[in-house]
């Protein structure tokens, strides 16, 4: 993405409303916008934030090109004036966010742009585009490795992907969620993640039997020898000759390792069971058996529990597509506009007939509240800018709608940690994109400060995201003036 | 995407099972592999075919880079001579294709590929990714504006699209699948297909009041005035402010006209009949009332059986993520090799417990066979490359599966149409794609093809695909020796 010129990427309407800015308003008006979500996908407890490291290079290479002007100046929609404030148009704002890898919930800014109004404006789309992808992605994929008990999960479904950035975006995400590795080669030279893939049906049709095309592979392959048995008969031809050919590794004095079969349709508990014992019953205790075939979570956790002998895992459509949930939800809505007259930026709200759609108004920061003993999450407190949670002083967290349900925490039993962080300063990054393997690190140390029950994969626990008593006044107070 | 090298947007068992073809076998044998899908998406009786240009951009501008094979060599994997190889690989091939816009079926051919066996391997998983993300959303969009009974459907994805290519072919695929415009200006420079967008909630919210939000709107776009009226309240101030200022611009002397209201929240039934009252005992009986808020085929056929007064859609995450049935099940399956000694293609077979999952072998070509009459589809044949169906003969048609299923056709009652057609020839490309809005227009025609009962949105009437009987001699024969 880094060297793509994605200034167009945006809504018509970021630009029209851009040139009203630009005409009607003082340009130069400072606004804040919040990028959040209003659930999680999946009927998750959870989301997990990805995508940063793209909205970084997004806004450093945001500008108008000459043919970028033209192009506008054909719809015929914009002025001359506009268009040559165009031509010197680069981004001169804030930016904080919370960093890849990390847990986020509902209603709470993900990313908040602090900006010249127009600026803010046009980088709405593309920010949403991007967040939104990668959170979804890793997300599904934190779930489904989740589900494989601490088996390795890798990425297969770059054939399935909604484009080529869905499949490399979407591998870096999977990977980020906690999959060991991809099969999308370009993503794995983009984003320095390992790859993984052994052979398709072609290659066993290729040949004049199946036991040729094993032994062609093996040869080739003799320590990452990973053998496709089902193209014929999984249990009466692939697996008997899968044996023949390690049989005829160990037999050449080879020292088998990172050797095994994978299958690819039928019952996959059946056939792994079966297998499994025919492979030990041949002294191949130690080759592994992985499947693939329209993998997702629960047909994962159903395996499982079935007591599947599968221990490798490649997913495919379900998780790159997301399946069951192929949008995040990610919206961006003004929370403030600075008033040079206050000196102070004046919050801004969004009334809905729906109470979940209502916004929370003004300049926001977010404290995550931990328990001090294990670490795990207490909840998300919301507070304005200014506000300061200081860890020796009691604190008392209300359920915004429900505000009599009250939970007090005593000093010395808490920690907290802000989680916006700065990323951008008057336009400039200042921000270090952490490579992506570290941030699939982080994201795992993320997920252990919660509790199991958030994690299981029906009706998890949800995590309380709270509104501080100042922005809840404020909210009320914006909510009744309407 | 012209501009990107998408070399390595491959499934790493490509380049495995390359280096296996080169090591181990003839590397100019010659493979015809089909890329055809087993299922409508949606339970649709029809797919649109999209995504060729894209294909042939990828197939012109293959060729591994030095850094692509540095990369390929630090995985480990490779040997110095394949690599050596692959710095001058270049695609060789014929590449054949249904064009886009076209109405496909499941089982038959929409891409074939005849090239020498390692060449038409690696490029599978780049077809599949880009073939089957455009196939889907032309065919989700196509359901959508079905379902607006001749209304215009205007494409509002790009923020929830899974990533930047998803909402820019996406947004190409939907103007395929009949889509009037779309909301992503870079789709709109690159495709040279409408774009569409007015302002959203934040216009009105930056602004000391709605009405002067409005007021400013129409001072800047008196010729596409569209006003979002629901930001605090549709009824009581969106469609009274907007009929304030509709009623100014006419006062100063104004000819309205492309002017009207958007509803983004709500009741859309109810609120659209009651905004239609009010706008025309106002007098605007000319101004339009759009709707957008997650639409999708189903809430637009709802909405104009309750008599909705909407007359223009803006449809965003259900289109452009294909929200029920976010994939395309696009496979690329091994179908003949051709043998020096026999000088002819030996058809190769994929077994699989499931008979669904049994390919069609051999080198084939398709015939569309129409109603001469009335032009509408009477089925697809699926034949081998050296049969010719002579429109003068009696053609017997039996579905392949309950063969005592037959329809004879007699001579001069029917058409036929060959629709697999040369797109690369010894690695040349020999076709030239179609303008955007040209292959709209002949996706409607294809549409047109249809009788009404299959393309409604439930329970559709299937179209057959069959096969000739030599076609499906040759696959019984195939079966039955294994």
């Amino acid at each position: 993405m880094s060297k793509r010129n994605l200034t167009l990427l945006t809504d018509l309407y970021e630009l029209t409303m851009m040139q009203g800015y630009y005409k009607e308003k003082d340009m130069n008006e400072t606004a804040v916008f919040d990028m959040f979500f209003r659930s999680n996908p999946n009927k998750n407890a959870y989301s997990i934030c990805a995508g940063l490291a793209q909205v970084i290079d997004y806004i450093n290479n945001l500008h108008f090109d000459n043919e970028d002007i033209a192009y506008l100046k054909s719809t015929g929609l914009f002025k001359e004036a506009f268009l040559e404030y165009l031509k010197s148009f680069k981004f001169t704002g804030d930016i904080y966010a919370i960093p890849e890898g990390s847990l986020i919930f509902p209603k709470e800014p993900v990313v908040k742009v602090i900006a010249p109004l127009m600026q803010a404006q046009l980088v709405e789309t593309a920010i949403l585009n991007i967040i939104n992808h990668q959170s979804l992605i890793a997300t599904k994929a934190a779930r489904v490795v989740h589900s494989a008990r601490g088996d390795k999960v890798l990425e297969f479904g770059l054939r399935r992907a909604q484009g080529p950035d869905a499949g490399i975006y979407g591998a870096r995400a999977a990977v980020i969620g906690g999959c060991a590795a991809t099969s999308n080669v370009l993503a794995g030279q983009l984003f320095n993640i390992p790859v993984s893939g052994t052979h398709a049906h072609s290659w066993i049709m290729s040949f004049p039997d199946e036991l040729s095309a094993f032994r062609a592979y093996a040869k080739l392959y003799p320590n990452s020898c990973t053998l496709l048995v089902d193209t014929y008969d999984t249990l009466e031809s692939g697996v008997p000759n899968a044996i023949k050919v390690f049989s005829e590794m160990k037999a050449s004095g080879m020292k088998l390792q990172n050797y095994g079969i994978r299958l690819d349709s039928g019952d996959l508990a059946y056939l792994s069971k079966k297998a499994r014992i025919i492979l030990d019953d041949a002294g191949f205790e130690d080759a592994f058996i992985s499947a693939s075939n329209d993998l997702d979570e629960y047909l994962i956790d159903s395996l499982k529990q079935q007591g599947a002998k599968i221990h490798l895992w490649g997913v495919g459509t379900s998780m790159i597509t997301s399946r069951d949930c192929p949008a995040f939800g990610g919206v961006y809505k003004l929370a403030a506009i600075y008033d040079k007259n206050q000196c102070a930026f004046v919050p801004k709200i969004k009334i809905s007939e729906n109470t979940e759609k209502v916004t929370n108004p003004g300049n926001k920061k977010i404290y995550r509240i931990y328990h001090k003993d294990n670490h795990k999450i207490i909840a998300d407190l919301i507070c304005l800018e200014d506000e300061i949670v200081d860890i020796n002083e009691e604190l008392v967290l209300f359920d915004p709608n429900e505000t009599w349900k009250k939970t007090m925490l005593f000093p010395g039993s808490y920690t907290v940690k802000e989680i916006l962080v700065p990323v951008f300063k008057k336009g400039k990054c200042i921000y270090d994109s952490p490579a992506v393997m570290d941030i699939q690190a982080y994201c795992r140390q993320e997920l252990d400060t919660l509790w199991d029950e958030s994690k299981r994969l029906a009706y998890p626990h949800k995590i309380h995201v709270d509104l501080s008593q100042k922005l809840w006044n404020m909210r009320v107070d914006l909510l009744s003036k309407y």
